[in-house]
């Protein structure tokens, strides 16, 4: 049985075994598709899983801020997409990266965006390598794929003198809304054939088509008609993937570690040492189980306990149980999202079985 | 017109002036009253404003975390309540810290609580100064008031040599799901009459009877019957509390600073660069405005746009908005729950009269 007891809750549990092999996992099957594999960095933010995503070595990587981005950088890595459509204000950080690594990618979906690059090199001299976005389905950012405007903007980036045109890039996030693996199946056809599709459109064959999300990479056998691949939670995976189908419960390597502070049984209820602070206040797939829960009650064996967290307040998290839970016990929650969760902490107590094995500290802010 | 062009976004911004004056309202009414007051820290977590809570001076202060605890001992607070139930495996730590101020106060609710405060007693012969929580409503931690085991469990504190037993504490934390003021006095007038009945029925008259939450210390206009006040949110207030009706937006301290980053007029939406890290997942009062968002949306001047910010992903934020927002136009965002967002970041930019005069940074972890 695990013990932890000398670690103070609440605390971020890693299991090192299970990220090597979601790591490994993941890389083999790009590897193997012959694709490139750029995987995003921002659900564990460190330096470690960054290397385990390369197989214990240094490779291209994706990230969601330029704080990350220079991180990264500082530590060793050379290759890297920014992969948030860039704001104008941060182009001279941008550049200033690009200048001391091998290849800083910039992501843009619009004509202001061209204009702001094109005004920054006027001034400044500076080619950025740049990404357009794609909106395949998920209608947060990114071109229509099927707007001839979104053509002429394509067409204008090959001719800019201001930018490399590197290629396309989208993002599958409405897997996380899927009833289930069929439904994301069809979505991850779509992701790769919106690119494709646009990608003739423009007559620019070398330009790369980057796809990502883990619920669309975790089921695919193999990738094909695709030339890049960069999903990122696959290395955690959490309660929301799991409960998507994308990903087995053996497979989630992470958990907060809480103290149960607090034991109602004349209403059923107790409560833990981690609330929104400890957890983030992510909610699970509510159209698949609107009584999920703020994450998975379980011991600390990672047996789950018939016990539900039903609010979270800065530093309390109440569950309704159905079995007592005396002051003092320690629980694991398995977390709705690991990568808000993840970033809550200064540092990750990593784990292998069950003793701590070390500490990573990731980077944060912007 | 305010300007911050120089600042990198996503940033947060406290308006000097604003927690000022919301720190002076509330302390005066406290010394008004006669009462002791005891803010709480957990909403900025900073030591220039733990101060001026109390006019510019060192005084009692709430806390919600040991790392809280810890910081502001270090920086010059002597007398500190931990104000969340302590896990027994927090009391080593509590009892190193209580040893090196004038006061550190716990809280505990059950028996199984004071037993392990016991045993510790009998192990290290630390006596610990202890508050009861008691629960007047809110139905997440404290003892039933009108159950005779909590007057048996009050009792039973009072004799054991482990603790020293300094008062009733309590939190209507119930106050924020209130349809309205009158409301809120209802369950103000309620947080105040549990804790003096519960004393009668434990006949210890010096019992400190300890109140606090922001909508319930805001709408008084005085405090009586009650010996100590403990608010914490109303030093910057936010969206949730000005839908309330607890505050007026004007007294609202803080906002994230934001950038358009996509816009995408076609379908009357925009996308920033503030997103779940930036402005935490907190919803706004649901019960009083469901389609209220993630976020109030204002232009660089505090005036609320024609926006609502309808999904929140880790470094996206999506508007549907009824007016053009172009790439690189830059927001405010007043957060709902300023609490959790503040907490998201290492440093606060700190504003006066639209210009940037200082910066703050937050303690964070446990």
């Amino acid at each position: 049985m695990n013990d932890f007891s000398h670690v103070t809750t609440p605390a971020f549990l890693v299991d090192r075994t299970i990220v090597e092999q979601n790591c490994a996992r993941m890389r083999a099957k790009a590897l193997a598709s012959g694709v490139a594999f750029r995987p995003h960095v921002k659900t564990h933010k460190t330096i470690e899983i960054a290397r385990m995503q390369h197989g214990g070595a240094i490779g291209p990587i994706t990230v969601s801020t330029m704080a990350e981005a220079e991180f990264f950088a500082e530590g060793g890595f050379r290759d890297i997409t920014y992969a948030v459509p860039v704001a104008p204000e941060k182009l001279p950080r941008a550049a200033a990266l690009a200048s001391r690594i091998e290849r800083l990618n910039i992501l843009i979906d619009s004509d202001a965006a061209l204009r702001a690059v094109e005004e920054f090199h006027a001034a400044n001299g500076v080619v950025f390598d740049v990404f357009l976005k794609v909106d395949c389905g998920y209608h947060r950012a990114g071109v229509d794929p099927n707007d001839p405007d979104s053509v002429r903007l394509a067409m204008a980036m090959s001719q800019s003198p201001a930018v490399h045109f590197q290629g396309l890039l989208t993002h599958a996030g409405h897997s996380y809304n899927a009833s289930g693996v069929e439904e994301i199946r069809r979505i991850a056809a779509e992701e790769i054939e919106s690119l494709s599709r646009f990608r003739a459109l423009t007559g620019i064959d070398e330009l790369t088509r980057s796809i990502g999300s883990t619920p669309t990479t975790a089921i695919a056998d193999s990738f094909a008609d695709t030339d890049e691949v960069r999903p990122g939670n696959y290395v955690f995976f959490d309660a929301f993937q799991s409960t998507l189908g994308t990903c087995t419960r053996d497979e989630v390597a992470v958990s907060v570690l809480a103290t149960v502070i607090g034991s109602y049984p004349e209403r059923n209820q107790a409560v833990i040492d981690a609330g929104g602070l400890a957890l983030s206040k992510d909610v699970s797939p509510e159209h698949l189980d609107p009584n999920f829960g703020y994450g998975l009650v379980c011991d600390l064996d990672l047996r789950p306990l018939p016990a539900r967290l039903i609010a979270l307040s800065q530093e309390h998290g109440k569950l309704a149980t159905d079995v007592p839970l005396s002051v003092g016990t320690r629980l694991r929650i398995i977390p709705n999202h690991s990568c808000l969760t993840a970033a809550m902490y200064e540092r990750y107590h990593v784990i292998d079985g069950g003793e701590i094995v070390d500490e990573w500290r990731p980077v944060r802010g912007w």
